[in-house]
Order: structure tokens, then C-alpha cells, then sequence
């Protein structure tokens, strides 16, 4: 099988090897098409230090859809020939955690895949307690759009909608237009606000948040953002701040821009703690959510993005070869410059 | 009329006036038994800058029962006679804020007494708003025990237990075991916890917690109290952390704490901002929330209150009369010397 | 004033008499425009002792937009020259109901306009607890559109939407197309069902709930009715049965459609008890709902109104004037024939 | 091995024969101690017809606490000699209705055990999907007391007390004072409601009730009973009506005692239709739910019943061996005369 995989910072390298067989539990999946995720990235470019890999040479990715290929002893919710969906975080469906629907903190999985064990950015994957990690899909479904259901629209409805209580008539400010807060702008929609303020720096991707449905866009950053998200709502604050970025100066603006009665839904991936305005906060009867995507929605996703109700294809700018991962990696690196969302690797 | 009014730091004076007459809407009442609050010490103790009062002279206090001496124009559910339970919220009932029970943002209202307009400590109180501001007592009910009820008992219930989410089974621990913690211990008892450890350097606040229902104590403070709670709860951290003391250090025992999936409800009134870990607790599914009290519970409060449920009388250590306001204010300011919970003022 | 008046079964009259001066907290305002409720056409064929009514003569109606005419003492959240919208629900505020939300019961209002006091079908109405049971509008909105808001759309809302639950992804079955069961429709919108079954014996009414959004159709009753949702939903039956009719049989049809967790939302008002199917539906884990409106909703529904996101023009298929009322209750009494949904009435 | 088993109504018969052994997924469990459920009689004296049992002979039960024996193949939570609690509700824990915790529903579990497959009446059974059906004990847990929890404390807990939405403060009505009724009175008591008022017409369970921790008791039926209950209330009706036998008359008291805003929330099984009073209900705003147990609540009564929060043996009144079934039916089937509550069945 062919398959990306790091041996250290920046050094991917695309290597053949023989597949693994499906322990119990397991099946083993042919790739149909992957994506490449800011923590893909964050970790070809920090290394093992910098990000939550434990092992190396270790191959990446947790987003894909693919076909099942062989089914380990005991599995009875997926066959052979199935089309999958593959979560990004693994369930064993029966420890304390999985059963509160918090597989995110499952005690045998969670967020595993190119991370403790070999990842999807491969010919073929091996998944553990597979008939509760995965979602059988219909044979025509898009594999590229499907693959955007593993994680970046569960973590951007969960995390941040969800957990941001959005409601309707609701205004919602999104701190970052990279691929989940653009997910979480879609899904925002689910919910009818009455406005959706989107922030950042980047003129293309506020752009793309105004054809997503971002009422408002606010083109900066810090205090300037704050005053602008302020001036817009009349001094009230918004209803709900989702953070999408994962620095001090993004959670900032959250704390800048939330009203009274308000909700902060951390989304990012934070390196550094943060500075907490309790002295101001503490009478303004907020709520702060942070989450790992649990992926408990993703059953009702996956219903809206085949009625076509959820559009996952909107995200999705490049696309490439598994043996061109190299070159997707340096695209998605420059994202800005290469007006990159979401970049998939498709299988041959 | 007699009143105890703070005309800068460290300068309260016992002093003889004209009580006001009631406008619309308003009431004047006669105290019958009112508390100091810790945000009455604070100001006595750090004067204007160091708190929320605006204008001196000012009669502090917000916590009272009282007899209904005067109806202004308008009012039509308090008559006088009646005894009543004065909130410490004041609540127009009609703004956004009140209409969705927010009453502690009331854009007419809010937190004012004894620090906007004068409060309670005083023979006689103008109270605004009256018909949403006030509940009407049965003429037998405990004064003493009814003052419990205008701030600290809603204040434990709302912000502690409630924005806490305490559930059956669930394993809590309190950070401060000064009056408001000891409300929320209470009232957190109400969900019936499997668990609840109370942290708090002072051995006989310890004591008293115990009396009142802790199962557990921690008699340490920073690290030691974190790494003695995660001791306790074989390392699975708790469900619900309340900070009910309001500086950095207890703030961090609560972080440190809280297990994934928990809560930390924030009580404490800040001066200063905290560090909030998100590098770490990003992927902890931990929600925190900040509130002022709004007093939407107070009605069913007293009700267990009346019924004998709840028993607020078992924090009133010590009472004075209020010409004795200055020996009341000592003794709350030596509390841990003076094994000191609750200070009430009577009247006469 | 002219206004209609009822004076009993089938004896509607246009009528000047004076106009009456407001009281403490009441306000007099002048018709902008008004709708007839299906509740007033059965009071009017019925006569009172099929209705809520009374007392007559009495001046029929609860819905309408209007502009302040004069203020009664104590009134401080409108003034002379508003344009205001009128809840069809009056609220004291300040009862134990109002206080929590539920003011359908205020104990001194609730649905208490053409029912137990003159109503809105007049040149001007006298609206007691003016501050909290008008909303001021912009000088430029609609009057007609704004009407819908009185009782229709918080009804629709309120009854079907928010009790049914209706959540992203969910499938939804309305029973009965008239305006109560589209303006449910097009708020269970807000929450992105992922299909909405509009169910009515009348081609018409289908078209148009297609029109507003419904994914699917159901021409039939009883039996027949149910057996076709079944079929459309490979007998999974629905998650939420909205019914807005008010008899047995469309009841019936909602029992006979939910599946199991699935919830039941009654809207119609019912002159007879029905047959519940416990020995089926006691292991079905249904929840069934049943509501007078609150109104609670009609600021964000609002919000919604005047930022186009919710149009309640949809539904307006006639107008009258305010003297022509007899020929509107008319169309209104012949509603299929003349294809009407909701009959305006405008002042002059 | 040694059973009790129906081979046709009111044909039970104490038989020996050979123990099954587990499949994949599967254990074989050592009766340690079993309760007879009203379902279990009603079967025996009723037969198939009246029941929900699918073939014969068979053996009842789904109340129990055992001793695992033999594991099957891919089982890994439980292993030969742990102590467990049965379930009555057999979860699959992959399947749609396990994966949002509605493991009544499961396709391919539910209630199955003493109904379509072999139960717990017996030295030993056979439980499928054992990791996700079963809970481990400690070894010291007391084997009649864990009974309890299999089916009536989680069933009068959730589809009593979770549904009905008991809070601080509540009244709540309890109509039955059987086992199941008793159980939903002990753990109502979790949420600390100020009344509860237990309706039975037999005069022993209301003194039992009443030693549980009732606050008042009802000896009466029908109109009566609502009569005492609104008077009791002064009108106002209850907040939480708890339907805990199972026919219409018991229905219609939760109907004529629930005050506008509350909730009926019915535990018995039902063999016939109700009426439902929507003439009168359709605008009291009421949530009537139904259920038939999911069992998500066991780990957390688990926790509550062994630190000693929650005394299931206060229901256990009759123990015999497994070999007197026959005199343990008989005992259970006089119910009243003999004064017996759970009757429980002790391997040996």
C-alpha cells in the first residue's frame, strides 16, 4: 500500500508498504478521498514537540471516506464493499465516556487516527471498534464532500453552535474564517440568527463567509475588531462569539465582543493559555465552552448533507493524488496566498 | 430615621434623618432584620475606587426583610403592613433584560441598593420598583432567616449549583467556605450530589461545612488543594468546581480540578483577571460560567425556606442592633477570629 | 369609534360609539390593522356558548398593529404616536405566571381581548398592561404583516415548534394547512428540519404550504393520511406531529404517525376530549404537548419580521376595511372557496 | 441447571435442564439474586395473549444480580467471577436508538429477557451484548439490594421523575404506591421537590409511603382522589403527576390534578386507550410523556446506592429460594394481603 508518512518535522515522505490486517473489532478501509487538517499542518511543521503524535514514523490524517475492504471478528454493522464514513474520533461504544456521548474522551479511542496510530492519508486504513466509528454512506455519495463529515463540520457544530446555544434571531460572531470557522458559519444557519458578524484579516476568505451567508464581515483583528463587532451591535455585544483560531489574540476578541447573557464556544486548538477578564466578566453572566468534537451529530450531518441541505462541497478548493501529498501539504501551507480551504487527497 | 451611612473609607457613621417618601411604583419599608454582605466590607474597607459605589454619602446593604410602611402610586402587590423579602436585585419587569429573567442586567434595576441608591441598613428603605422587586412574607416568617434570602441563598443557588448544572451523583467541590460557599453547599444538596468537598484553609469553616452536609473537606490551599481533590477522586477530577471566593488562586484550584465533561461555576466577585488554561483544557468539554444573581429562584427558595427545608438561620452567627452597625462591621471584618458566618442587623 | 360588535350568535353590527379613556397602566391605541382569528369566525357562528366569550355585546378580535393614541398613568414603555404590535396574551408582569414566562395565565390577563374585554376588530382598543403586553415597532413597518405577529406566528411557534422540539435534521408532519399550520411550518424552519410533511384534505392549501417550504405533501385524512406518512417514511414515523386543527381525527392522525421518542405538539383548540392510545404509546417514549400561547417569543419572531428573514405577508390573502367586516368574516367563513388564509381588516 | 418456567397461563413449573452456553458478545450468568416484576405476574395469570411474551414455555425475569460464569467470544468489560447487575433492557450500543441512549428501543435488544428470550428466573442466563447490558458490582455489593436497580428504581426514576421534570420546590402526585410507585417517591427525593403526594387506596402502602418519605397521602380513588388533591393544593393542581399503575381511572387522576404548566409522566403499562381531556388541556400548557425504561440512569443509581444515598432493600419485603418460585408467585399475587412489595428470588 502507498501511504504519506512523517518520519520528523517536515520530513513526509510517501512510502509503500504492506497493509495491515483487522484485528477483532477492526476493518481495514480502501481509501476514497481525505482531507488534510490544521493539525496535520501544525504537526508537519512543529514536529512531535510541538503537537499530540506520540509515535513516528507515523502516517497523518483523521478525515475520509472510503470502502470497506476486510472485516476483523465481531464486526456486524459494516461488510465488505460498504462505503464508510470515517469519524474522526474513535468509540469503543462502551466505557463511561461513550456511553455519556462523550466519545471524545473514550477510554479505549478518541482522537487517535494519525495521532496514536497510522492515520487515513494512506492507500489503506485500519480502524479499531469499527461499528462505532464509522457510518455506512450510500454507494453514490461524493467522497470528497462526505469526507468533510469526519471532522471539521461536527467539531464546527459542535463545538462552537451547539455549545454556542446558537438560536434563532440570534447575532453570532465567528473570530476566524478558515475552514471550521466557515463550518461553523454553515451550520450556524441550521439555527436562523438573525446575524452572523465573520472576522479576520483575510479579504478572500471574507469574501468566500459573504457567499456562505455571513450577514456582516469585519476585515481585522484585536481592538480594532472588537470596536467594529460593538459599533455594529449598538454597544449590546453579540449573543454568541465562536472562536476558530486557538491564540490568546482571537479569544480575546471573544471575551471584547460577548453581551450580557452571552456564550464564548472555544473551538481552536490552543498552545498558551489565555487571559480571562473575570473582573469584568464575572457580573456578565457568560458562558465559555472549550470541546474536543465528540462527533455525536454526525448521523444528523451526514442526513442534511444527502438531502442536500449541507453543502460540504462549498469548502473543498483543491484537490490531489495521494502521491502528491507533498505538494498538498505546501498548498495548504499557503493557504492565504493559495486561497486554500480545504485541500483532499484522492485515492489513485 | 436611624441609619449607618459610609461617607468615605473607613468612615461609617451611625446618623438621624428624614425618611423619603415612596414615588410611583415605590415602596418605603421598615427594616425588620438585614445582613452585611462581604461587598459592604469591601467597600468600607477599600472605599469608592476599590468598589461599584458611585456617590457618597450611601446607606450600604441589600440584604433585608422588612415591613411595608408606604405605597407609592401604582404599586398594587405589596400593601402596607405586609411584611416582605426585599431581593437585592432590583427588577423594572418590563425591559428585554427582566422579560427573559436576566433581572440582574435590568436597564432600571439590577444591583443598586447600597450602591447606586441607598440600601439597606437604615431604618427605613425606598424600594423601586416594588411590585417585581419584593415578595410578600407570612407575618410569622423569621426575619433573620428571610434576610438570608435577598442575596446569598439565590446567589449560592443561581450561580453555584444552577449554572453549575449539579446533578444526582455528581462529585462537587466548593473553593471557599465563607457564607455564599456555605449557600451554595446547601443548596447544592438539593440535586442530591454523591460528593461534595469543600476547600478552605480555615479548620472551622471546615467544621461548619461538615455540619452542613460536606462529605468531604480539604483543608489546603493552591496545588496542595487541587493535588488532595484529584487524591479524592482517584484522578477523574470533578463534575462541578464553584469558585465562592473570587481571586486568581481559588479560580485555579477550580481549573485544576474539573474533570472532562465538568463545569466550573464562577461566583466570586473579581478584581483582577485570571489565567485560564486553554492549552490544556481546550479538549476537556469543560463549560464555565459568570453571574451576577438575578433572583429568579428566590420564590421557590422561600418556599423550602417557609416549609422548613432549607434552613438559612444555620448561617447567622452574630446580630446586632443597627446602632451597633460599627461593632457589626468589625466583627464581620475578623470573621475568621470571630468565627464569624452571617452578621445580621436588627432593627431596634 | 366605529368598530364590529357581536351581540350574539350571527349578529355581527358595525357600530360608533365613544372611545374609552385609558386607565392606570392601560393605553388607548388606534387600529393600523388587524386579522380575524379562526376563534372569532366560531364565537361569531357559534354564539357564546361554544366560545370563551363572556359578555356581549363585544367587540371580537386580538390581533393587530396600532398606533398609541393616549397613555394612561403609569404607562412608561410606550408614549403617544408609537406604532405598536399587540400581543394577543395581555401580561401583568409581575404575577407568579408572568414571572416565569408562562403568561397565557397571568392571573389579572392572559387571552382576555374579544373575549373578556372588547378586542381589537374597532377604530380603538384600550389595552390594559400596556408595558408589557405591547411591543413598539419602527414608524415604517407593515401594519399587516406586523398583525400576524399578535397571535398566529407565536401560536404556530410557540405550541408547534418549540414544544414539538423541532431540531436540524428532524422530520416534521403538520396536520392541517390553514394559518396556524403554515405559519408553524415556516417557523419550523428555523431549526432545519430535514423534511416538513404538510398534511390537508384541500389542493390548495398543499400548494401553497409547498409554496412556504413543505418538502412534502399528504392529500388525505384519517387512516389514509397516516398510512402514507408511514410509507414515506419507510415506517419509522416522524420525530415531531405537529397538530393544528383542534379535532379528534387530525388529532388521531398525529398519534398514529409518531415514532417512538418522538413528540407530539398540539395547537388546535379542542371542543371535545379524544382517544389516547396509552396501550400502544406507553413504551413509545412520545412526549405530547399541549399550549395557550405565551407570547414569550414575540421579540425574536419580530427581529426576524424586520430583517426579512420571517415574512408574514406569505399569509394575507384578503383585506378589508374595518366597515366592511361582515363581508371579511364572510370570505374568512368560506375560506376554501375563496382560498383565503388570513383576512385582514384595515382603519378606514 | 435449575428454572422456573412457564409452559402456559398460570403453568409455571420448577424444571431442570441443561445451561446454555455464551455466544460471541454473550455471558452466562450465576443467579445471585432476582425480583418478580408486575409484568412477570401479570403473564403468568394473564398467558401469552395478555402479554408481550413471544413463545413457550419460557422463563421469566428480567430483575437481577449475578455472577458471570462464561464469556463469549469479543466480550471485554466483564470476565469470569465479576459480580454484576442485569439490566432489563438488553443494549446493542451501535445501533441509531442506542447511539442517542433510547436502549428501549434498540434494534436488535430492548426488552427482551423473560419475554422473547430466556430470563433471569433461573440458576442460570444467558444475556446478550453483555458489554454494553451489564454493569460490574464489587464483590461486596448486597445481591437483593442491586436487584433492584435492573428495572423498577431506573423505571420510576426516568419515565417517572426525569420526564415528569421534578424540580426544588415542586409538588409532585403520585398515583400507585405499588413497588413502582415507591420507587419514583424515593428518587423524586433527589430533587428535593417540597410536596409529594402519594394516592393509593390501600392503607399499608401509604404508611409505607409515607416512612419513604411522602409528605402526604391520598386514600382514595378517582373524583375523590382529585378532590383531596386540589384541595391540598388550594387549586393551584400539582406541578408533576406521576401515573405509576397502568389503567384509565389511575390516568384520569393525573389528569384532574395537574395545574397549568405541569407535567404527567406515565410509567404503567397500559392495556387499553384513555380518554384525554384536550377540551380542557389544550391550553394548561402540559407535557404528558410516556416511556418505556432506556436504563441510562443505572450507572448513576448504582453510585447513589452504594454510597448509601439510595436504600433499595426498603422495597424488599419477601425473600425465597429459587425452588419455592410457585410460593413466590402466590405471595406476590396477593399483593396486599400479604403486604409484599419486591419479592425476591435467592439462588440456593
Amino acid at each position: 500500500m502507498l501511504a504519506a508518512r512523517i518520519h520528523a518535522k517536515e520530513d513526509l515522505r510517501i512510502e509503500t508498504f504492506a497493509a495491515p490486517a483487522p484485528g477483532p473489532g477492526e476493518v481495514l478501509l480502501r481509501l476514497g478521498a481525505g482531507g488534510i487538517c490544521g493539525s496535520d499542518l501544525h504537526y508537519y511543521f512543529e514536529g512531535r514537540n510541538g503537537s499530540f503524535v506520540v509515535r513516528e514514523p507515523l502516517i497523518p490524517g483523521h478525515e475520509a471516506s472510503a470502502v470497506v475492504e476486510a472485516v476483523g471478528a465481531g464486526v456486524t454493522r459494516v461488510k465488505k464493499g460498504d462505503k464508510v464514513l470515517i469519524s474522526c474520533i474513535t468509540s469503543c461504544g462502551t466505557c463511561p465516556f461513550c456511553k455519556k456521548g462523550m466519545y471524545s474522551h473514550c477510554e479505549d479511542g478518541g482522537w487517535i487516527l494519525g495521532h496514536l496510530i497510522d492515520g487515513t492519508q494512506a492507500e489503506y486504513v485500519r480502524i479499531p471498534h469499527a461499528d462505532t466509528s464509522l457510518y455506512v454512506l450510500p454507494a453514490a455519495a461524493d467522497e470528497a464532500a462526505m469526507a468533510m463529515l469526519s471532522d471539521i463540520f461536527p467539531t464546527g457544530f459542535e463545538c462552537g453552535v451547539i455549545n454556542g446555544q446558537v438560536k434563532p434571531g440570534d447575532t453570532v460572531a465567528i473570530v476566524g474564517a478558515g475552514p471550521i470557522g466557515l463550518a461553523a458559519l454553515l451550520t450556524a444557519q441550521f439555527y436562523s440568527p438573525s446575524e452572523i458578524v465573520m472576522i479576520d484579516p483575510d479579504e478572500n476568505r471574507l469574501e468566500v463567509a459573504k457567499s456562505l451567508g455571513a450577514t456582516r464581515t469585519v476585515k481585522a483583528v484585536g481592538e480594532d475588531a472588537v470596536r467594529a463587532v460593538m459599533t455594529l451591535t449598538n454597544n449590546a455585544g453579540v449573543d454568541v462569539a465562536i472562536e476558530a483560531v486557538g491564540v490568546p489574540a482571537t479569544f480575546d476578541v471573544c471575551q471584547g465582543v460577548v453581551g450580557p447573557g452571552g456564550r464564548i464556544a472555544n473551538i481552536g486548538v490552543h498552545g498558551k493559555s489565555v487571559e480571562l477578564h473575570l473582573e469584568r466578566l464575572w457580573s456578565h453572566n457568560i458562558t465559555l465552552t472549550t470541546r474536543l468534537v465528540d462527533t455525536v451529530t454526525t448521523p444528523m450531518l451526514l442526513k442534511l448533507a444527502l438531502s442536500g441541505r449541507l453543502q460540504p462541497l462549498k469548502l473543498v478548493t483543491h484537490r490531489f493524488r495521494l502521491d502528491e501529498a507533498m505538494k498538498a501539504y505546501d498548498t495548504f501551507g499557503s493557504a492565504a496566498r493559495e486561497r486554500a480551504l480545504k485541500v483532499v487527497l484522492k485515492n489513485a
